[in-house]
């Protein structure tokens, strides 16, 4: 069973009252965070999870039945077999076939309405309609609500993607640290110019060895490290901030970490220092905000509140704004890298379980950018740091 | 501009004349691989791409405004705030206001009828149904079609997955080769097991040297072998079959290679040579099949003639067979690991510029499995083999 199987759908089935629905269906593959939680499974191919008020059942192919019935949460798995899936897609065709397929599981499950998120397949919400089902979208995000409260199991998952993420932040330190500098201000390693692309390299190495992949890292120098959405390239150089944001997945639990550290070599002048003692002041009193019953938009004040009241622009004094803190503080993170609750103008009230990045930081392409982010559980009275990473 | 930008669309044209609607739309990240196909543009958050009979049209975030104009294969790439998306989403709530932006979007472009992927969310769907937008859904999966044929770049772009592939396996087959030998038949090295999970980790830390990722690889022996969909875990043995099948894509342009082996270190037995030997044979039939007008499904009979004239079961022999040659021949590789056409009892015609895997095999949890696969780009008059990796 996967880590965040057994969970409490509580709410999604008070949904399911209030909407006047039989159950919640979900149709897609492992690759979706809804699906893998709701259903504590994931398979490469898209399966289907029938949530009612009562049990969670499965309908996967033939293929997967023996591990869906031992790894799933569900308390029934059925064969697509078992509705006759090959004779009813050569009588009717691919789409028809699994539309009467998945038709008939519902049948089974005496379901003729069901609640389905906002992502699911046009091509399975109109097919299901075709057969009669009454298809209605659940627009609330509810399971992604759930999500955002971690268990103590998804916690465990989270700290070791985050310890991971602190042996890759600590590999590329080194590499920046202990680079040559040629006399035009590049970085070298071995005689070559230690670039984005190479220390990207490293921490990808560094987090596979521990069991983490990710697709995508941050090692931004410069005035790449000025816009908050560059991922970097080309050689780095001293006397420039050099901003890395790594954000690795466990290959075996699907859980995220996130981190952000901004170093330079050699001497990045007096404003990229204040500005990185700014962000720092920004981060403590964000983290000092942070508490069960909070809400993400008032952590986001404070962090807005430092860094406006030392004299740069955010979005909440100008929202047109191209330079200074022009993004949100923070976001949940766990099965995605991206999820509730926002830490931002628009954040609702922390719960105990929320994990948070808190992530303040100050951009202008003439000085470079700064950016300071570590990964936190919101406590009854505060927060636990999940982070361990010294800052300068 | 990524690799397939500024592909041909025509059949797309083709089939809005026919369904008589105005416009084909993407609602996807970059992820979708027919989005990056069509936009020529990948972003991590969704973003609309609209091919009329004449253009393509993008609609991103600011954000990604001057990347898409930069990169994308697009005629026009336009920011939502043009059609008031934050105040839309003011008024009418997150969900209506962005489907009332797509809608200002096609009526931009003289749109309201479109033709959508199966794929396309249900709250795009029906969001923009509620304002009166015509919505219908293209099944026959043109733009998979469209993505089966290759140009020259992607055709290099495949190569250089294959060469990191390649590079791959032989650090794969190194580690084994190189391992002692337990007295019990465990393969050790350094005195430790030479577990499944060590050899796939060498085999993922080769590909990212080579700029390539994978979430998935398999190196399954013995009876873990015999199941062609298991992972593999736990210590390799010697006199034992051990399957490795690497199937990376390129972090840059996005493509997939695939390739299987099968190797043994001691000896594996007389029947499992004898298996050995008749997959190769199936494969070398496979290859000898392969041709432009030749049917997917013709290929696939080469394959099973041979597996069935050595006295195994194949899918075709019996559709229940639990071993012997249990699944298909090869399949499309591209954009997607696993995509259009199919070299399977459903395979269409083979075109000119196809990339198909060959890869038959022989199960069973008695003797263990064997694999033997190769990628290559279907020609007038036979194939090119994008593979160079010997075999035994």
């Amino acid at each position: 069973m996967t880590v965040e199987a057994a969970v409490d759908l509580s709410p999604l089935r008070e949904h399911l009252e209030d909407a006047g629905v039989d159950a919640y269906l979900v149709d897609a593959d492992g690759d979706d965070s809804d699906q893998r939680y709701v259903s504590g499974f994931t398979a490469p191919d898209p399966f289907q999870t029938l949530v009612t008020d009562d049990a969670i059942h499965l309908l996967v192919s033939g293929l997967e039945y023996g591990r869906a019935t031992d790894e799933s949460a569900a308390d029934t798995v059925t064969r697509r077999s078992e509705y006759d899936y090959t004779e009813l897609v050569a009588e009717h065709g691919a789409h028809e076939g699994k539309a009467r397929t998945v038709a008939a599981f519902l049948e089974d499950h005496g379901v003729d309405s069901v609640s389905v998120p906002r992502t699911l397949p046009t091509g399975t919400a109109d097919g299901l309609r075709e057969q009669g089902i009454d298809v209605v979208l659940e627009s609330e995000g509810i399971v992604e609500e759930i999500r955002a409260v971690k268990s103590e199991a998804e916690l465990e998952a989270i700290r070791a993607s985050q310890r991971a993420n602190e042996a890759a932040m600590a590999r590329a330190e080194e590499l920046i640290a202990e680079a040559d500098v040629a006399d035009d201000g590049t970085l070298l390693v071995d005689g070559d110019p230690l670039t984005s692309e190479r220390v990207k390299e490293e921490i990808e190495v560094t987090l596979l060895r521990h069991g983490c992949g990710l697709d995508d890292t941050i090692v931004a120098c410069g005035a790449d490290g000025a816009d908050p959405h560059s991922r970097g390239s080309g050689p780095l150089e001293a006397d420039q901030l050099i901003v890395i944001d790594i954000f690795p997945r466990n290959k075996e639990t699907g859980y995220h970490a996130d981190m952000t550290r901004t170093f330079a070599r050699g001497e990045p002048g007096v404003e990229a220092r204040r500005r990185y003692e700014v962000t720092r002041d920004a981060y403590e009193a964000a983290l000092e905000a942070v508490e069960a019953g909070v809400t993400g938009a008032e952590v986001h004040d404070a962090a807005c509140d430092v860094i406006e009241g030392a004299g740069y622009d955010t979005l909440r004094s100008d929202p047109d704004a191209e330079t200074g803190f022009i993004h949100s503080t923070g976001h949940g993170v766990g099965l995605d890298v991206h999820e509730q609750p926002s830490v931002s103008p628009v954040g609702d009230e922390l719960e105990v379980g929320h994990v948070i990045s808190i992530e303040p930081g100050i951009y202008d392409p003439e000085v470079g950018g700064v950016r300071i982010e570590d990964l936190v559980v919101v406590t009854e009275d505060g927060y636990e740091n999940l982070t361990d990473y010294h800052l300068f």
